[in-house]
């Protein structure tokens, strides 16, 4: 178990000779982008990681990352954006600092200069759901990259899912399977600090009519339903839906909670999933999709693809200006038994 | 929004004088420990963060905690230990570093190696699930402390769940509610890092008969199941317990997945809960407890309080010698809607 990785096995592992493989920890310039990327990701999956004491001494640098989330508890998947931080910060021997507000400003702005006194090189600011944010106070100067939220001026780099992709291809899974008439029953939600359009919420119904619109299939309002998450407005929207003089063949669910209601409110009226309605949720929650039965297909939100890319994005910056990249990930669609 | 926090509303909060607040921030001998909470607790609620530099200047002590987990990611509610953890150390003035080694042990001795060179003050190791556990090398010397896990040899202080109490209230609970046959339908794990007995499958099995009996019913063989945890096992075990010439008129499940299943194979029985059967559940994984209808009355797991007892047990013992505790925390009864 005390075995330690060497550079000859990175240097296998990537396919290049080990002097790239040293010129690459050591930052020298002269490697091709594509080779470094190559030796990154075989020091990432060894979980290589050279003695820092020689390199922090050398570059004076702290190799810490500050990563300020405003509520990991209620959204807890949404910790997988930590993880990707984590795996891309390890990969480049460096370390994150973690502090979570829980959404008290005054608790953000003290753990920014917590940051500061700690010398951090970045910081990495997560949402647990897409929004625009307001950062704290006490950020100028330091790089910053937003994840899973933007600010509304866009003057910081961000990555967030990409809602319309998500949208669109839950859409095109259900009209593949044979479905021409497909409900939606989308998010809902109020919170004082966002002004609409939610991206979640505009962005997927974007996506929904721009998959019917390419498939010529006509869009029809009434198939629409915006439910403020309660399992019972859950269950009255997919009544609603069966109830229609022409109701769906599939159901598209703003989120796997929804998805979890609409099974039951169709299982109550004696009808099967997927044998007489296709269901497809968003957000792929485990504990929920793989727990129904069927289970569920679902869309995946991005939180670990966020999280290693805003370190990346960071890191790659080191010592330069960043320009504010404004990023979306795909949301892909994960296929499992309900469609 | 930078306004501080000065040392007299901590005095004020706490009820005690200026004096006592800088003793305690101070670290000075007299002070009584009554005071003493008072005046953290009024530090944690204000979240008033001094100047750390004087303090880790004058102490030579690095301020950080190291928090190494196995695995966030499949069980998420557990990060609640990290929020746990983040806010005692918060209010002692303290920054968690946090890995997660995603079960990996190369990552995992790595890990403890940055801390050290990071000069971390004492280490928390969290399991995701209540379990035996092997340290990493290279802790020796570290003050740690492990939360929802412990050694067989119980020679390193631990903090875990109270599976009998859980398994207890959960029954006794149902009992109040006037049931007389309940049904368990408890976890079954197979993980080749732990030999049987697992805490939660056996405590709480002792914790359902140990309530049978202090209210005089008798204990029936055939009302406990154990699942693997598949929806298709519950969904079995749940017709099985239904199909008994005198089935139950409670179940108590394992966890809220188990309980998930449990809901739909009971409404394609056409019954209700919890007018035809009350369902407890285990866990509160929040979305699904209050995603179902009705509302999952459940068991919560002391997640965030075992965080905090960690951090708090670390910090009272700095510098002095750590007796190795091995605390069982409650999993207190959420009632909700469906006992």
């Amino acid at each position: 178990m005390d075995r330690k990785v060497t550079i000859r096995e990175i240097a296998r592992q990537a396919g290049v000779s080990t002097t790239t493989v040293s010129r690459v920890l050591n930052d020298h310039p002269y490697v091709s982008d594509g080779k470094r990327r190559r030796v990154e990701q075989a020091i990432a999956d060894l979980r290589y990681r050279p003695s820092q004491t020689a390199r922090h001494l050398r570059g004076g640098s702290s190799g810490l990352l500050g990563f300020l989330t405003d509520d990991v508890a209620t959204t807890p998947y949404a910790v997988d954006i930590i993880r990707g931080a984590q795996d891309v910060a390890w990969a480049h021997r460096m370390v994150l600092l973690v502090a979570d507000s829980g959404g008290d400003a005054r608790f953000a702005e003290a753990a920014v200069d917590v940051f500061r006194e700690r010398a951090v090189e970045g910081i990495v600011y997560a949402a647990m759901y897409h929004r625009p944010v307001q950062l704290p106070e006490g950020l100028n100067g330091l790089p910053t990259v937003l994840a899973n939220c933007f600010l509304e001026d866009r003057s910081v780099p961000s990555v967030a899912p990409d809602e319309f992709y998500g949208g669109y291809h839950a859409t095109e899974a259900a009209i593949k399977a044979g479905h021409r008439r497909i409900g939606f029953i989308n998010l809902w939600e109020e919170d004082e600090r966002v002004t609409p359009p939610f991206p979640a919420i505009y962005g997927r119904l974007r996506g929904y009519r721009r998959a019917l619109e390419d498939q010529r299939l006509d869009f029809d309002d009434a198939l629409v339903r915006f439910s403020i998450q309660t399992a019972r407005e859950n269950y009255r929207h997919t009544q609603a839906l069966m109830a229609m003089p022409q109701p769906p063949t599939a159901i598209f669910c703003g989120n796997d909670k929804i998805a979890m209601n609409c099974y039951s409110a169709l299982a109550e009226l004696g009808l099967r999933v997927p044998a007489d309605i296709a269901v497809i949720g968003f957000d792929n929650i485990t504990h929920i999709a793989e727990g129904l039965l069927p289970k569920l297909t679902t869309m995946q939100l991005p939180h670990y693809e966020m999280g290693k890319w805003a370190v990346q994005y960071l890191i790659d910056h080191r010592g330069r200006t960043m320009e504010p990249l404004q990023v979306a990930l795909p949301c892909p669609l994960v296929a499992r038994d309900s469609v």
